[in-house]
């Protein structure tokens, strides 16, 4: 992540010269406090919103004509959010927000320092309408669910930050800003927008590139006059929360072609450098999320998040979150089971279990092949962990999917893979990924593992960057109206690079020179 | 008044070329409208309002996609105001409005064509709590009041409003546009702003450059996305009517230079040409306005609105308004009357009543002399129209207050009055003053007839012109920051200018040569 050294806010807290009233300067009194500020600021745009004008008198008054004035700069003017006593030694505050469909993260960042000064997490509440978007649109289009997605979402934010400012002992009228990155859905259901023609042919956003919107009008119950950006969207499959990961990955300002990619139950991928950026978009299916398997669940105490197999005993070794007995595995645990399973030689390169390699471990229930991973005696739930040949096998469609959308976009810019300098891995998610283990699986291509660079939470990064910063915050646009859009076609081509993908590592080993199973065992 | 021959609108109606969406082009619906109407508009610079995004992909799909946009252009960016179903043959429309503290009068402009295309007129229901302005300021100090001043205009503005567009047939959201000029209270009232200061030393109002509001923000039915434009204040004694006045005058497009009179309680006068404008505001006295004499009254059905004496018979020939048997007299009759008095020596210069020249007319009324201009049997009352000598005084003090500002701004200026090439006189009032009669008793400089010029209704005319045009709406801002505001000060000069103007025309009968009184009583 680059950063320039200098940031330029575009939210400035002020402290205008305000002469008083007197009867050889009767000014106005808004039309004093503009003057002075358009003086400071040395900009002669400068204006104030109708419903700050009926209180600016009262609290002039109050605090004697001697304030500070917050504002904030649209590419236009500047516009008044509200005036503080003057220099009254309490900061100004910004928050910035992660709106993911399964977690939020919000983070408080002080404007003034332009640091971070606390962050908080919860889940998505909207998970109750419907743990998926798909359903999280049908329950929109029902009378009064868009309002309710909203509602629910907006009300649980309002409780987080007022929490969040409490225990830093901030008011509340302090937070001056707000900046949300997420996927076109959420953006949409943040906004109270319908998003009724995100999912049908021919797939069109309500909107794409909100202006500056003042918080109350969404109800956030920070600074009324705050503004709150929200990031653009390319489309409906390709939303805020990768033009954010673009932003924090830096890779805009850099000559090197780059990859950054979004795993989940989406790939999305990105190419390009500073001079041109080209993005796709497909269905990878929820196998490497870890949300399908028999066993899989989200990250939490007990879920497996690393698995190494002994190749002298064959025996499992798992870490689990919190170091809790194991109930569970997640994506990245599922990756390296896979891995190591393969590497083994427990699987062949179709993925199927090798019955000789893997012995007693290996039981048929109502005829498919189950590996016990963790027997009762170990695990957290008093049963078995065992994975599934149904498991397996979708993950390697997932995998296959991904490693496919790769390589076609790779193709269609006429880059090779070994010409990629930096492969960002947006995405909490895909911070927990071991790139050996994708490697080794063949979900990435085998380039060095120092091209590999997890940046983490790519959507609070890059909206905590373009709140802080005006050069940022213009970025976000650049990066949108840059970005060409690939449409997945699943042609023929698409589907022959699919099957080929679909083996561990590749029907082309020679792609993946640094893959070394012990002895494959279906040879 | 001057007009430019080609007006700019600064509310427009397009119709933008938007390509319905397909696959091959997924835009957002309301960055599809945008990039329409930027390309209609050739500006860059087009704005949606976020109230408005939630309502148009519904609407946009409704029509099809054939859509006209109605926009506003606020000197950085064209601003969505509504959309239309693609030339439905209905036009767009806005109302102009004078805020007058006693009446307020509305005018349904054809924004398509310019032309005007109904007008009504209704009495200030804020009349309730006050009948001036010093007591509507009381009344806002108190709990409740200023919503309720603000509320009941709104309310009946609305009603009005509904009654006009259902008589021409209009729907009430092609009401696209509103301007309303009034004096610096009464704008504070529209709006909603505390007008506690305006009277109290050092006379400070809230704002005296609001930018464009929505007209929602005001409680307005029209359309909601309706931009209010607000004529700007110079300060506390001088509004955005005489703004508006001084537009429509046209003044400031002339190298000569002109007065500008708006006679009423107050006097409020402007002297300047294209390059320069000095005004000055001064108590002249409710006199002149009929509001104080016994017989004093507004203009309405039987009040009388023009005198003349015979000078064989010494008979009061009146005019009533409507025809109707006399009940009273207004301002301009009550202006009339005395200068006709003055010319049949029935009055002195000083004002007093020549008792032999009056006659039988004359009563004593508790040791003050009465003139019965009306005998009981003629009278719409019953009773005799009589003028005491109180009146007259109290007239005599309004024109000379009203004389004494024009000689003082045209003293501070160094303009002798034979250098005024026009005499603008703003108001409904205004106009139905004799200027002949102005003359004869000293109110207004002995000019040639043919520089008086009466306007009407300034503060309508100034309104729709704004409302109109682009340039016209510049105009009032660039003419309100070119005022140089004159502070009068009731020094020993200002009061002997005063004491010397309180006599019939004047004691230097050589300022009004054309005032020749048959043989002045008094001599």
């Amino acid at each position: 992540m680059e950063k320039t050294p200098e940031i330029r806010p575009w939210i400035a807290r002020i402290s205008p010269e305000i002469v008083p009233p007197s009867l050889k300067d009767n000014t106005a009194d808004v039309d004093r406090l503009v003057k002075a500020a358009k003086k400071t600021l040395d900009s002669e745009e400068v204006s104030v919103d109708f419903p700050l004008v009926k209180h600016l008198p009262g609290r002039l008054r109050k605090y004697d004509y001697r304030v500070d004035a917050v504002l904030f700069w649209d590419k236009k003017r500047w516009h008044l959010i509200d005036i503080l006593p003057h220099q009254d030694g309490k900061g100004i505050y910004g928050l910035a927000v992660d709106l993911g469909s399964s977690t939020v993260v919000v983070q408080l960042i002080d404007l003034s320092t332009q640091e971070t000064k606390d962050e908080t997490s919860f889940h998505n509440p909207q998970l109750e309408m419907g743990t998926d978007i798909l359903t999280r649109i049908h329950f929109a289009a029902q009378e009064g669910g868009l309002e309710k997605l909203q509602g629910i979402l907006i009300e649980r934010l309002n409780q987080e930050i007022e929490r969040l400012v409490q225990r830093d002992g901030i008011e509340i009228d302090s937070v001056v800003g707000m900046s949300a990155a997420g996927n076109t859905t959420m953006t949409h259901l943040f906004l109270g927008l319908d998003p009724y023609w995100i999912c049908r042919e021919p797939y069109i956003p309500v909107i794409n590139k909100p202006e500056l919107i003042r918080s109350v009008e969404l109800g956030l119950r920070i600074n009324p006059g705050a503004p709150v950006l929200v990031f653009p969207d390319v489309g409906s499959y390709f939303g805020g929360d990768l033009i954010a990961g673009i932003l924090a990955s830096g890779m805009t300002h850099q000559s090197e072609i780059s990859f950054l990619v979004d795993v989940g139950t989406n790939a999305e991928v990105v190419i390009g450098n500073s001079d041109w950026l080209m993005a796709c978009a497909g269905a990878a299916g929820p196998a490497l999320e870890g949300g399908v398997a028999d066993m899989g669940m989200m990250a939490g105490p007990g879920v497996i998040d690393k698995v190494t197999i002994d190749l002298s005993t064959y025996e499992f070794k798992t870490r689990t979150i919190d170091n809790q007995r194991p109930v569970g595995i997640c994506g990245s645990g599922l990756i390296d089971l896979v891995a190591q399973l393969f590497l083994a030689g427990m699987i062949d390169l179709r993925g199927k279990y090798v019955a000789k390699r893997c012995g007693d471990l290996l039981t048929e229930i109502d005829g498919i092949n189950h590996l016990v991973i963790v027997p009762p005696e170990n695990s957290g739930t008093g049963q078995p962990l065992t994975l599934s040949q149904i498991d397996i096998d979708g993950l390697i469609r997932s995998k296959a999917a991904m490693y496919t959308i790769l390589t076609t976009i790779s193709n269609t810019v006429n880059i090779p893979m070994n010409e990629i300098s930096r492969f960002y891995v947006a995405g909490t998610f895909g911070s927990y990924i071991d790139p050996i283990s994708a490697i080794t699986i063949g979900m990435i291509p085998d380039l060095p593992l120092e091209t590999y660079v997890p940046l983490g939470n790519t959507s609070l990064k890059g909206a905590g960057m373009a709140l802080r910063s005006e050069d940022a915050r213009d970025e976000i646009f650049r990066i949108r109206d840059q970005i060409t859009y690939l449409e997945l076609n699943v042609n023929q081509e698409f589907m022959n690079l699919f099957s080929a993908a679909k083996f561990i590592p590749h029907t082309d080993s020679s792609l993946f020179p640094s893959v070394n199973p012990v002895r494959g065992g279906g040879e």
